[in-house]
């Protein structure tokens, strides 16, 4: 039997751990003999093929459209496509959700102190400065989901934690072996 | 082993039987169990990633770079994939086939009498008429491919026949068994 393809959708704030929760997860799939996994990020399809669009709301939906529509035609292909974008607003992940295969949306939870404490990139301190407009939690919303498939919590746990926490909703779902 | 990817690159005027050839050649890839087989045509990816989009040289190359980068996602993971664009300017051709993973380009040509007495949509007596503006071929060049893998005369022979031909091809490959 083909393999099914699915998309995990990690959603949740910037700094939250998305996208390493996405690296670990792309590695234990390789790892267990998964042979077409595909990530795909806020930076690598702004240059691919969002190049016109900024961060207004409009943008960001027709950004999370876009990506939607990649990811659909990945997962109809039996592609494990992993998907990590801020994308604060529940209809546009809607949307997305409705162009996709086995659309798992992986909400990655992180409470604001943590975030403003860790603060990797230096963007919380930017933002609350108010040097970078429409910041995602600081000065534009997020909206959080209301029923998503899994929480994982970055405050709380590690990435590779996280990471166990998905594989094994995907061995429940009989997504893999 | 796993399979290798591939993208089917269709360029030619509009009318010249590209689409026709693409659907002919997924149900042949299907009929020979090939298990995973993405059509990309133009106005499938006009209405799901660029919508943004017209029809001057900015705006087709734009547009071909999207499914350039889109098709690469495809071929990357395994996926056999069939594009059909009038895609008319050498060099975004040339850059797509940078991004794509088994790049073959098929040059589906047709003489421009015959194009216009088909006709079958009624849009080159309109755009000899003046009334469609950048009408490739017309109005707007058509950068012959230099090198294509291949040649399909669209005027002389049946859609089943070029299929054969590309098949051949893919054969030859070592792309399909």
């Amino acid at each position: 039997m083909e393999r099914a393809g699915y998309v995990i959708w990690l959603t949740g704030l910037s700094g939250s751990g998305k996208t390493t929760i996405a690296i670990n997860l792309e590695q234990e799939l390789h790892n267990r003999g998964v042979p077409f996994v595909q990530r795909l990020d806020g930076d690598m399809v702004r240059s691919g093929i969002c190049r016109d669009l900024g961060f207004s709301k409009e943008d960001r939906d027709e950004n999370i459209r876009r990506v939607g529509y990649i990811a659909g035609l990945l997962s109809a292909n039996g592609v494990a496509t992993l998907v990590s974008f801020i994308s604060p607003y529940r209809e546009a992940r809607d949307a997305a959700r409705e162009c996709c295969h086995n659309f798992i949306e992986v909400y990655v939870k992180c409470d604001f102190d943590t975030l403003v404490k860790r603060d990797v990139k230096g963007l919380y301190r930017q933002a609350l400065d108010g040097k970078i407009p429409q910041f995602t939690g600081v000065s534009d919303p997020y909206e959080e989901p209301l029923h998503p498939e899994l929480v994982v919590d970055s405050a709380g746990q590690t990435p590779e934690e996280s990471v166990r926490c998905i594989t094994a909703y995907l061995e429940e779902k009989k997504l893999i072996g």
